[in-house]
């Protein structure tokens, strides 16, 4: 089963937004065994609707669109949806007392912009929003294939997939599986791992799929298998991985999207041990790794970003004379931020970052990308250096990912 | 002038990754009057590369792919380009070298499979990629057009378009230019908005777009121009703008895309004055918007993320019987937050957020989403309490807008 997903407005081929609609709508669909054969964003106009809708639905079954349904006069989805299924538009009662009340909520008055969000195509199935002012539309092709319309409001149209399209594709059309299954290796470039296991990449089945997906330190291996049994694909896949831990065992992190700060979270809350974290360069950016996962209040203390050298004295008790003697980017630093949040928050462990962001602020001893790290524990303080890249954001997502690793790696010492 | 922008990746259509390459490309193509007519993402398929790349080079005349030149099986757009245009594969020397001398000063061997990443189609031209290993390749087309083939990894693909790419495609196009200017409305719906400049939207110039773009708290206006002389068409958008300040101006925040986080940059860095940061709920998020922006050491102190009650008190001075009268998530301990870390700190202006980020810990009386915000200035501390939604990840991003927002209305006073 094939799906064309399209999202529609000029803010997304400008490049004003990013579109992060489609790849949440691609894992919804996969998750019920629809295949996305292709995504498309166009702009805001009769034309590119008319003609990319048609060619989507001469080539998939289902076609899922988001955006252009907002109640001004550059939003024309609706319009033009009408247009193409032949269709004239009627006012829906319940949808309309739906928005009267929603603006009445927030003290907004029921404006005639806002009764034509109420306007419905006769021929479709209203699907309701119960988040929002813009309901979705359901449509059924005289192909027999289903065209659905939601809103672009990222939060709405989660809500109308999970909430009624997903389990409505589910109920209209027999669906096999799709199943796809990550293993995430680390410390191991992509060319030389795919060397090392060449052998192994020849004997899959034909049917599994693999790709190489790199990152900063990590390579994740997935392998997909499309209109398959659940269990038995799952079974199988998980079989050919585990043949991987005889090859690669040592550079195996573990398996699917966990990312390395859920393995940490999952560990530190597993074992009742509590984390600090103190960064420079980082700037807040592993702080708010932990806490963007619920549950990071039972194991994290505490985070401080010693941006200028005093927070790093008044703060974290870094040693000025040290700070003038080694610089603010040295293993001395390092160290002393790490024991300093350590001890300054009373937790088990702690990281500390220092480095050099740029664009500015390098030398020929240390260029931009210099970043010290450290690990205090219980019984002793870590730390090393890593030339993290040459571009700001680039150097704040690898120096996270380095001191990431390095506690992991501590903590791998209670397993 | 028209584009094409395609990403190819299985990653992009299971909804792996979210694809940011296309808005990034869209917006510098855009900045040197290039249209973007459609954005594509397929799969790793040989069938949809051809079909698409066809397609897309029949409908524009330039075409931007990124996607699918790592050195694993999977990557197949290399080859799939060179058989489309017909052209053998060569060895590049230099790009061969730069490749070795790349793994080298990562201790990585130098194997085959990097070899084959030095192999380019004969008839293209090669773009040199200092920041990675998979070249960036150039094709002049039979109809006159170009198709641009770069890697899929953001920094790559970005330095390829800022050092080459756009430059040489203004130079090879008769371009004009595109001009697109947001203004920024608050506190007022879009349908409200809508109805309030029906009048001033009707009078604009045929030439002119308007686009609604609506947010939390925030409408975007945009007008956008195609294919104009820059300088008459900003100034002749800036002065339809301009009109708006006598229907809607205390609803107007501020010009373009600038988020809220640069203009707070701009004006403490232009006026010396110096911020820190208390954060609990959300977590180093607020310091983080601010450190991965170049030049922030400039005024950023300090941030703490007082995440434990001991944290608060220890670092920020919260003093304990006021957490365990009010509560963490309270006026009192937001206030002492942003007071606290203004002290330790010794910066001018201070933030301090405490909530409930969920998807536990709320009652009755303090539900999920309860953020209590604080500015101290010099002069006075603020507080206010916002429900900013009852998703985790939207609880720390609306509060980090919210508290952004307070700071941005504080400092206003200034201007």
């Amino acid at each position: 089963m094939r799906a064309t997903i399209i999202t529609i407005g000029d803010e997304i081929l400008i490049g004003q937004i990013v579109d992060t609609n489609s790849a949440s709508i691609s894992r919804k669909l996969n998750a019920i065994g629809i295949t996305i054969g292709e995504k498309i964003s166009i702009a805001d106009s009769r034309e590119a609707i008319v003609t990319t809708v048609t060619r989507a639905m001469s080539e998939s079954q289902v076609v899922v669109i988001t955006g252009g349904l907002g109640p001004t006069k550059d939003d024309i989805t609706k319009t033009t949806l009408a247009e193409m299924f032949n269709s004239k538009l009627r006012y829906d009662d319940k949808e309309g007392e739906h928005i009267r009340q929603l603006l009445a909520r927030r003290n907004i008055a029921f404006t005639e912009l806002n009764r034509s969000q109420a306007l419905v195509p006769e021929c479709c199935t209203v699907l309701h929003n119960a988040y929002g002012t813009a309901p979705g539309m359901w449509f059924d092709t005289a192909q027999g294939g289903v065209v659905v319309s939601l809103p672009g409001v990222p939060f709405e149209m989660e809500h109308l997939m999970d909430d009624i399209v997903v389990a409505r594709l589910a109920e209209r059309f027999a669906l096999r599986s799709i199943v796809h299954r990550t293993l995430i290796t680390r410390g191991i470039a992509e060319s030389i791992l795919a060397e090392r296991i060449a052998a192994w990449e020849e004997s899959l089945p034909r049917y599994m799929h693999l790709a190489y997906l790199p990152a900063p330190n990590i390579v994740r291996l997935r392998l997909s298998a499309y209109d398959v049994d659940r269990r038995e694909a799952t079974q199988a896949i998980d079989s050919e991985f585990n043949k991987l831990y005889a090859i690669i065992g040592d550079n195996i992190l573990g398996y699917e999207d966990e990312s390395i700060e859920h393995l940490i979270h999952e560990q530190l809350s597993k074992r009742g041990l509590s984390l600090a974290i103190a960064e420079s360069c980082t700037g807040g950016a592993i702080a708010s790794k932990f806490t963007a996962m619920a549950g990071a209040s039972k194991y994290f203390l505490a985070g401080v970003v010693s941006y200028s050298n005093e927070a790093k004295r008044d703060i974290l008790g870094v040693r000025m004379e040290d700070i003038e003697r080694y610089g603010a980017v040295s293993e001395e630093v390092a160290r002393q931020m790490a024991e300093g949040v350590r001890r300054v928050s009373g937790a088990d462990y702690a990281i500390a970052t220092t480095g050099i962001a740029g664009p500015t602020g390098g030398s020929e001893a240390k260029p931009v990308g210099t970043v010290w790290m450290a690990i205090a524990t219980p019984t002793a303080t870590y730390a090393q250096m890593r030339n993290s890249g040459n571009d700001r954001g680039q150097i704040i997502s690898r120096a996270t990912a380095y001191a990431l690793e390095m506690l992991y790696e501590e903590l791998k010492k209670l397993f």
